[in-house]
């Protein structure tokens, strides 16, 4: 049986979903970041150039993590202004991680104004990742926020193991929604939502978000961050957006997080993401066929296929 | 970071959702079928039996089609018996799949009291399929269902490409309804709807659904068969539950439809589904341990490992 082109999904829009959602691409920081392979500079800012050509709005570029942590983004300084010109001439939000005031000094010294920190809802991760509590980490983030805002940069708080983490097992949800408030209060604009070991449903992330809006945190300051180590990333999303979340983290390919070893914590793929959103008539500006063709050519770059189910099918029928 | 055995993820029901689901395995006949190996016949009595210990209480067991069709079943006359006294004994409901009354005398003869036919919402693919148009085919199978239901039996109705079709392209939801109603005239107790080419989206299932509500066949009597081809079967799925729909196909470790080949037809992994229901605190009686160890043990028979993404993290903790 052969399988002519299909193009896209048909849309047939669902009640009560938003309209348009805009995807956080981070392929290139969380994805390469959790690559085995260490990508060349130019790869990077080409690969970030072709994500947005292929219409993501909101490309995390890298970390200014301290080169020693994480090796594969040692190369910030070089590869911020290879990619700088696209948020200032085309409008493409590039925000960068920044671990302390250090990294913002760093960051804000190449002209970045979006950045995220990187907190933990779990004490055991807070000191696997970071070696502090997690009171420590939101006490080294605050002057970091307060200095990000006082420049008129935006400002992401990413939390980490809001579902389930490896060792404590199922966190609580008013034990998530304690460090939410502790971020909004710094001065986050927006918050990331993560499912960092995938073990998340969609009931807990319902709760999960009702549990902020109870606390005063509204939807549309909060983002979703899903991993398919389960398979459950897209109905995660799915509900997410039932409840009227529209900014979704994806990873083009599905980058960090090899499906073949160990630790499967693979990202959703935004090409899996982009099917459902176009089958759903909601409008992302992405063009999954240019989308795919950059996730091809990455995966040729790191020497694996892609993990996207999406990208496989897509790329299969060429 | 070493990650401790988590367990099945925490509970936490979503509104407007069914208390028990019944999950259709398919992986012993639709799963085998499409598989390339061909798998002895004591060996698919084992998987059968260990699906069964596993807790899975409907498993389709084999096709009576003619041999020279699907090689991979042509064992069913030989399988069949050494597994049917989980029927008789164990109240595992064992469906088995029939083309024509000659297939059905087969079954009959052997003491099956459960039977499916397979029929299709488009030309193109009842054409590829069993060479006939749509209304010859529903023609052939009218005698099939009229002597099932005569001793009693319960008959189930697939129906593929209720979606999209690779040559056709997105199917018309009335053209999907009439083939609908035409099987539940002639007898069908269960229809079973099936996103041959993994092309859906949760509006699309929602609108087929709702569409066949306004021709009065009810939901008890849809059941949903979602293939991961596009990685959209469990948000589909969840939207499916969402209509109340009571009744999943799955396939245990994802067999049917390698995802490295060319067709990345896969099914749902049973496992996956498992995953989801348990954390939506969705009945289905099945011991997602016994289930992922079964799978493992199969994938090892066929010498490739699950697309599971729920066995490969499970598998991989051990």
């Amino acid at each position: 049986m052969t399988t002519p082109e299909l193009g896209l999904p048909m849309a047939v829009p669902a009640e009560g979903l938003p309209r348009k959602v805009r995807i956080h691409e981070v392929g290139a920081r969380d994805g390469l970041q959790n690559e085995k392979a260490t990508v060349p500079t130019e790869t990077k800012a080409e690969f970030i150039h072709r994500l947005a050509a292929a219409g993501l709005t909101t490309i995390e570029a890298t970390s200014f993590v301290h080169p020693k942590w994480v090796p594969q983004l040692a190369d910030a300084e070089h590869l911020f202004p290879l990619v700088r010109e696209l948020g200032a001439q085309g409008g493409t939000a590039l925000p960068v991680l920044v671990p302390n005031e250090r990294g913002l000094d760093r960051a804000l010294d190449l002209g970045a104004t979006r950045i995220a920190v990187f907190a933990s809802a779990t004490e055991s991760f807070a000191k696997a990742n970071l070696n502090r509590t997690v009171d420590e980490a939101l006490a080294m983030f605050e002057p970091v926020v307060a200095r990000a805002k006082a420049q008129d940069a935006h400002v992401r708080g990413y939390l980490s193991m809001c579902f389930g983490d490896p060792w404590e097992g199922p966190v609580p949800l008013p034990q998530v929604v304690r460090v939410c408030r502790a971020l909004r209060d710094m001065g986050c604009d927006e918050l990331s939502l993560g499912d960092t070991i995938g073990v998340a449903t969609p009931g807990h992330v319902t709760a999960l978000l009702t549990a902020l809006n109870e606390e005063n945190i509204p939807t549309p300051s909060l983002g979703v961050h899903f991993h398919d180590t389960y398979g459950q990333a897209l109905s995660n999303t799915l509900a997410a957006l039932q409840h009227g979340v529209t900014t979704v983290d994806a990873s083009a390919g599905g980058l960090g997080g090899c499906p073949y070893a160990k630790s499967a914590t693979g990202n959703l793929a935004t090409e899996d993401l982009v099917w459902m959103l176009t089958g759903l008539g909601i409008d992302t500006g992405v063009d999954l066929g240019l989308l795919t063709a950059t996730s091809v050519w990455m995966a040729g770059q790191l020497g694996r296929p892609s993990p996207s189910r999406t990208v496989r099918a897509l790329s299969h029928k060429e």
